[in-house]
């Protein structure tokens, strides 16, 4: 379902992850199939008990971690932290990275975009369209 | 928390929604309060069948939105179709866009980037660093 405007995919809802398997077949990137030109996104659960095997650092991206469900550990720099639904963590592009989960499973959502490419957003950015949805109709 | 290289907020586990409430009172944007420059993001819930009260396009700005939880229906240019967990929809700066939720609270975030600044991402733009979180260490 893809026009001019807008498309759409549905991963479906977020499902239990595999177990022992590399860490990539828990991790689902979208940018590609939407069309994404200002932000790649992904959708990643780490099995409770289980990290990323690996730390990374970005070259131009920013990267934003939304926690959707579950609890971890989040490291940054040798700086580690705890991370539940609801924590967002920016990093900057040369900051070390890695997470872990918890006692659960952990999902979250990674969105990376350039950094410093933001120049307006929400009402400077946005304007009111004359038009009506089913649900505003009388 | 915040160093040089990150910054985290907790907004706390998806809570309820108020009811009969203006809907702003349903969104938090974080990207002032985590120093976002890529890109903006809010997490927001619509309470089970109510909608955003007014259909809005962009200038400059892409947007992702990303349900994370519940069911509900998203308007595109006159386009009206079934989202859920998992839905993922990019709507292209002109595209004017509003959405509702169904018989559950819908819990979405929203990400707004300029369109056409993602250059690289991922393994272009990311590389490994030679450290250690606390659980890759025998």
């Amino acid at each position: 379902m893809n026009s001019k405007h807008y498309s759409v995919d549905h991963l479906g809802p977020f499902e239990n992850p595999q177990r022992d398997a590399d860490f990539r077949s828990n991790k689902r990137f979208a940018g590609k199939k939407l069309g994404l030109t200002g932000c790649e996104v992904s959708l990643s659960c780490l099995p409770a008990k289980t990290g990323m095997p690996f730390v990374h650092a970005h070259r131009k991206n920013e990267e934003l971690y939304f926690v959707v469900r579950g609890s971890g550990t989040f490291y940054v720099d040798g700086n580690e932290f705890p991370i539940r639904e609801g924590s967002m963590i920016r990093v900057a592009p040369d900051g070390a990275r890695t997470l872990a989960a918890g006692d659960e499973d952990l999902y979250y959502i990674c969105v990376q975009a350039e950094v410093g490419t933001l120049t307006q957003a929400t009402w400077e950015d946005g304007y009111k369209v004359d038009a009506k949805a089913s649900w505003m109709k009388a």
